[in-house]
């Protein structure tokens, strides 16, 4: 192992437990020095890495913002409106379940609502205005701004809900699938769920 | 005027007050004098009704939780599950698009969110609990149980968004029923909102 990937190793079992103090005592009741014994490190190491818990805070959710992203880009290449949105539904979908303690700490939190807020208005294009333009058209109307809407927040709450925290992935995923697909009127896949042997297009 | 409705009549203008400041600066943001000055009375005065901030916000917040409780039980009294489903539906969305402010209020302050889940969880029946029979019955499966929870979550957050603020109250009404509707998979009402005379199949 190089020096280089023991620090990307410490980064990330940093940021994994960063996530899961926040998600036991919010982002607020979580100190630099509760991160730093959980890790069994000094708050010197720990400030090696960051300077402050905000900072760890918008590094912890970065990676979820930035697959989000891509998540569009792709389905931006899909050439009908209708694989565009299966696209963006599937991976918003999926991407919550994985999520899970993210996505619930998002919800509840509002330190963590903040800063992800500043992160994304700082890019070029709202990811919230790029999400609403891949479900519903660069110039939506009002009835399909306020169903994306819907369906954003509702399969995010959900998702991250406490008491759906017991479900299994895959479950959860079909659940909310199914919900998102009846929000934007879209149909189920003819071989839906687990089919491992289906071709994708 | 008798000295029992003046006492009422600054009640309200007090809780009225308060609504529109925690709107304003959050309900941590938002201290007893800030109240006081905003009313132009004496924090005395302020304290002879309420004895904390908290209890404001719960008076603030009781009167919609009492009406939803309502709406639920007037619900049950139908006959069939579909008419008990639609008379829930449109008695959540109608409170969402009248108490707006609140709902947004919920939506995003940490502070509202605690004192109203201790308020609920006082109660005999959780507010919460009664919502889901309501709407998916007395033992739901998992698939009724998301499917509630994305719908609630999603129709009270879209309503009470920020950037839907401008819409009115007939607009955004029709448009969350709407989404509702297709959610819990339940019909359109053969006359619907405003247009009488037009039919929509």
């Amino acid at each position: 192992m190089t020096a280089g990937t023991a620090v990307n190793d410490t980064r990330s079992r940093l940021l994994a437990t960063a996530l899961k103090l926040f998600g036991e005592h919010g982002m607020e009741g979580t100190s630099m020095q509760m991160i730093a014994d959980e890790l069994g490190v000094t708050k010197a190491a720990l400030y090696y890495h960051f300077k402050s818990k905000d900072e760890i805070a918008e590094a912890v959710a970065a990676p979820a913002l930035q697959e989000m992203d891509q998540i569009l880009d792709e389905a931006r290449t899909k050439r009908s409106r209708g694989a565009q949105i299966d696209h963006a539904l599937a991976g918003f979908v999926d991407l919550i379940v994985r999520e899970r303690t993210l996505v619930g700490l998002f919800n509840s939190d509002p330190g963590l609502q903040r800063l992800i807020k500043r992160t994304l208005q700082a890019r070029d294009e709202d990811l919230k205005t790029k999400l609403r333009t891949v479900f519903a058209g660069a110039d939506p109307g009002l009835a399909d701004a306020i169903t994306v809407h819907v369906m954003s927040a509702g399969l995010a709450m959900a998702g991250g809900a406490p008491e759906f925290a017991g479900v299994d992935d895959d479950t959860l995923r079909e659940h909310l699938l199914d919900a998102g697909r009846r929000l934007l009127g879209r149909p189920r896949p003819k071989h839906p769920g687990k089919s491992r042997l289906r071709l994708r297009i």
